[in-house]
């Protein structure tokens, strides 16, 4: 029962986003929360293994109602980033088809932004992130040294598809993007196995992936929703 | 507006406390939020540069009042981190004298544990922390490079007997007890000198002293409170 005192940003997603709290990984948690220190709360709302359908009714519960708003902290940044999962094989039950990924996060941003829905809330700024490319060499090669091996459940130009659909959706609905996808990308050169030099399994970022990860958060915060950038926040208690 | 659906562990202290984000030192914030993914929240309520004094008030504005708990999520532990500033020496105005700095902890407890009082909150457990020691070495070195210099604010004796105040009043008041200072003193061999293997300034800890913080914590938990330990606690949703 920590008191009304400080606004949150909540961050929405699969395991990339559990994840974010790792050490020895450039914490992009922790720096988040380090540079919101006395400004703002960092909300970690990551369930690996999710995909938008499973994370549909979670958000259901996780994300205040209207009536529970008038008493609780309010999320004045909300970074959904999915795709990971959705974007597994036809053969994995974790595949989500590309439109229906689509429509769930257009569903997702309907529910916080729709002055019809139960979960309306005007204060919060929403960001989408893309699913990072996927490396199928270092893919594969974990999942072919798993007992018993395990064949390729995702592959690079599939994800790409479910990465571009984020960038639409985001364009669509007017919302903030932090557009991992490329910055990984372009960071490896276009080059699919250097892809490794951010990737720790082909699939999770490492922590050069998370470095830009961070980067890529606090640039769209500044672009898109400088109220909310670090630098432009008082302190809630003073010095 | 997060939903109240994951209860949450509160760091209250100085700027031990609100530097707890800091990646590249070994992170106990993050850490500690990394074990307690999906099960606890770590809010973090640290203010650099505050002694007793200055925490009272704002403790009564970011603990939750009886009436504001029931819409909120429960602080089910309170690591109250306090006594690096309020032992600085008689000159300095952050000065707060031994027996009061005992009274104001014994407050800080009341105000959650008493049946009377406007923030009592049952079903909160409290830990207390010592501040770490002071390496006096270290610390006049670094006021001494200030321009213009400073002199020496903190003792290691002083400091010693803030901690050794700290470790009464847990055990007068039955709470749990993180005692820093002893694991700092016996890592460092009982030489002053030595400390500067775990403080990076004479006064907060480096990495190697987060990591002594973390490992204290979590022993801390699963002696005195081990219903609060992350291995004993569900996650809120399922994988």
């Amino acid at each position: 029962m920590s008191a009304d005192v400080q606004h949150s940003i909540m961050l929405f997603g699969d395991s990339l986003t559990q994840s974010v709290w790792k050490t020895g990984m450039n914490s992009f948690g922790a720096q988040l929360a380090h540079v919101y220190a006395r400004k703002m709360d960092i909300v970690n709302r990551g369930f690996s293994g999710y995909n938008t359908e499973r994370a549909i009714p979670v958000f259901k519960q996780v994300f205040a109602t209207r009536e529970q708003q008038k008493h609780l902290p309010t999320v004045r940044l909300l970074i959904i980033w999915f795709g990971a999962n959705d974007a597994c094989l036809f053969h994995s039950p974790k595949h989500v088809p590309l439109a229906k990924f689509a429509s769930n996060l257009k569903y997702l941003i309907n529910l916080v932004q729709s002055d019809r829905s139960e979960y309306y809330s005007p204060n919060t700024c929403i960001v989408l992130a893309t699913p990072p490319p996927v490396n199928t060499y270092q893919r594969e090669a974990v999942l072919r040294s798993r007992k018993p091996p395990l064949q390729l459940d995702r592959d690079f130009e599939t994800t790409r598809r479910y990465a571009e659909t984020v960038k639409d959706v985001a364009r669509e609905e007017g919302v903030g993007l932090v557009d991992i996808w490329t910055k990984t990308w372009d960071a490896a050169g276009h080059d699919e196995r250097t892809l490794s030099n951010y990737l720790h399994d082909g699939l999770h970022l490492n922590g050069a992936g998370y470095q830009l990860m961070y980067d890529a958060v606090l640039e769209t915060i500044a672009k898109t929703y400088p109220k909310l950038h670090p630098d432009n926040l008082e302190k809630v208690f003073p010095q």
